[in-house]
């Protein structure tokens, strides 16, 4: 399935204790209008409060879904998630072991904007674009990004292979893109969190290679809000999609 | 002063008993950040929840703004409202009375959109837009817009010249353009409304003339939520922006 949700009441996309999921949500919903036990499975976590413009997540049911399945869980989701589409896939996808790369958009405004207030940061500071993606052409040179990790993550590896990274500047506001095979837990914000010291020339555009090869958290820039990040894509290989027709 | 305002949190623009007014809002914040007492002056009312991404208002003062007196005001008046510009004016200035029309748009939305929430209608009917713009045409034809006003207004006459009336198809919405010299209460709302009822094929094109000429509320549509329309332009004679450069 794919589907899209705004962060802000979601204490990001994965189930945990006492705190509102998009994925506790979705599966509470489709148990019920399935009328049977749901259990979905995301392309990856997103942080408390970040977007998602393009998610996709699958899951396992006995029976196939009624019609306008996605019409039917659009009006029982809330306000918050919306699904775009259901497509049938092999037993054996995986919507976050099949998945290849990701890539997010950080959006930050120029002037204060009320219409966009949940949707992007507001940063007052003046940023020099041009640094901003001199420095973000050094993420190509790296593979360990421990500098941008939570201390505390479970994962195995801090690698990552950084396959686009610039800045597009609009008329009310700065998007970062960045896609990777893999992002670890805060990552992007606190790479945006560097950039934009480094767009407000508080420190030098080498400095963001110091950090990264220091792998060390506490020389990287502060996160940015989570209110401007969204995941924007989720790649996978094209037999995934193919499978129905090939049955 | 030139400004904008999301209109969900708002009873509209104007002051009243027991309700969050933007000019109310405005008042409190301008009269602390300039030091004396400031009411201000509105273009026109909007109802409530509804937006505003350009409205112009005026106020005297008995003192020269402070510099950077948008960014202070900016930083006092909550995130629902953004100021862009302060410009002195003639002390005749009228923010209403000198101004010669009013432009609004209405965004409704294709498909359900998390992150619109709040800014536009998502309308789950498919809708007709050439017919919907073939009936937008009768605007043109009429004076009297009593068939789209609140029964009980204070209004002297509800005559309206209507400039502009036509719908634009975007990728995931449609957007109603309208500008008159005046709007009545309700106006817009009520016109999206009926032509909506066109637009999903409830009701023929020329039922909007036989509505505008019967002169009779009840018989056009339901209005349309509030939370997709949009006070998107004020025009005033160029002299009005002159004066300070002709003194």
């Amino acid at each position: 399935m794919q589907l899209s949700y705004l962060g802000k009441n979601f204490h990001g996309w994965q189930i945990q204790p006492n705190a509102t999921s998009v994925q506790e949500t979705l599966n509470k919903a489709f148990s019920t209008i399935f009328n049977e036990e749901v259990y979905t499975i995301g392309a990856g976590r997103t942080d408390t409060g970040v977007h998602a413009a393009e998610m996709w997540a699958h899951f396992d049911v006995k029976n196939p879904l009624p019609k306008n399945a996605a019409h039917k869980c659009n009006r029982f989701c809330g306000p918050d998630i919306a699904i775009q589409k259901f497509v049938p896939v092999a037993d054996d996808a995986h919507a976050r072991f099949d998945a290849t790369a990701r890539s997010y958009e950080y959006h930050i405004l120029k002037a204060k904007n009320p219409f966009m207030q949940d949707l992007a940061w507001y940063c007052p500071y003046p940023l020099h674009v041009e640094k901003m993606n001199e420095a973000a052409k050094f993420l190509f040179d790296f593979e360990d990004f421990s500098s941008f990790s939570k201390s505390k993550t479970q994962t195995m590896t801090n690698n990552c292979k950084v396959m686009e990274a610039h800045w597009e500047e609009r008329e009310d506001r700065l998007v970062f893109h960045i896609s990777a095979d893999r992002f670890l837990r805060n990552m992007v914000r606190a790479i945006v969190g560097t950039l934009v010291n480094i767009g407000r020339q508080r420190q030098p555009i080498e400095s963001l290679k110091d950090i990264i090869a220091a792998k060390d958290r506490s020389l990287a820039g502060e996160s940015v809000p989570a209110h401007g990040l969204y995941l924007t894509r989720v790649v996978y290989p094209k037999e995934v999609f193919e499978w129905q027709m090939a049955k």
